[in-house]
């Protein structure tokens, strides 16, 4: 298994799961943001903060491989990579784990950059700093 | 633009944005299924009943392109053609264009599978039956 | 059947729905607001819009009374009123019908008050001009 | 403040926040739902379990009185209480408080009751096993 700059564990809930039992495509997305943001802000960067500045980070493509479904109340696990793509986009390389076996459940390769008021991607400190 | 197989007009809800006032990235993947399902119940396929036969269509992997994001009240519309990959695969080329300037929000590649009580992908008559 | 002020056909999407093959019971509340604002909206009041300025209008009481389940592509429609409860309170009788054969799904009271940035409840002109 | 015959810490996720940037007010039923889902667990009722034995665990009304707002991060508890109304009713009476000042966030009251395939009431010894 890889090694991951950040670990976040979490629990399916009920309401997240769909008419076939099992997580909803779209509920991993949610995963993975709340992982991100929680990276981030460990590492001092905040996602409402700067957004209430004007910057916004926002995805600009996504790709999801779904190995194994997610049912109620599975426990798992959300390790997230980052790395900066140039200067102005930071790549993030995340799994999703089922903890009672360790199985991969998800990976994901998520790109985002920051933009600013009028929408254009912009460069800032903060988000240099992340690879200082 | 390209043809599309299936059109569906939509119109964003408010609590579908987050703090950034736009559309939050999972929400598109909440279109994309919609539009995927009424594709397939336009050609007399039922996802909710496959479901309740024991077959179930599952998205394996998912590749998307955010271009421009949505805001509240801003119509749109999802754009679906469907192709057949492989004897138990196949692909949806989905796009979503802004309704008032036809302008482009979102692409995407998303290849589902039928799988079987067991979790083992299966073929059915019923997604051959699509692409007769 | 009572009149409305103001109504709002919508249809069910498969993710809606939860385990039990049946809308979950958060998913209503998507829909009375989603018919709150499109009714302000008609009235000239923009939810968005009094945001932007630092007015929020927020629910402080919701009673929900759920009758008859809602399922996958079931299509329905929303009434809504409005009264004026006092000089900051609005409220709004809120009911649910499945269309096909009128029979009532839900019915909800929401009180909402509109608050300044610090959280205080504030009277608005816009707020009075629905009721002139 | 009372006491909870059930508490469940949680935190605020940034999705689950809307343009305001407060917790979303559809949300907060999706935190009641799971701690009366994991309440019901703890005391081996299992409401999946449940379901696919054909009958349904549904809330039949829901009051809510939101006091303050959750914002991003926000750490909260969920407390639950829970009653017998009738034979075929139960009552919960949950509250919401912020972790860092217990401050009341929000109080409900649901009723429940257990369905069966044909959506009528039934009496089932696993609900009558709770008030043992």
């Amino acid at each position: 298994m890889k090694k991951y700059q950040h670990r976040l564990e979490l629990q399916v809930r009920d309401y997240e799961c769909d008419i076939q039992g099992i997580v909803n495509n779209a509920i991993y997305q949610n995963y993975l943001e709340h992982a991100r943001h929680q990276f981030l802000l460990s590492k001092g960067v905040d996602f409402i903060d700067l957004s209430s500045k004007g910057i916004d980070l926002v995805v600009v493509r996504i790709e999801l491989d779904y190995k194994l479904p997610l049912r109620p109340d599975d426990a798992f696990w959300v390790g997230s990579n980052i790395e900066k793509i140039s200067k102005i986009k930071i790549g993030f390389n995340q799994s999703i784990y089922r903890l009672n076996d360790e199985r991969l459940v998800l990976q994901a390769k998520v790109i985002g950059a920051a933009i600013d008021n009028a929408g254009k991607p912009c460069r800032t400190t903060t988000l240099d700093s992340l690879f200082d």
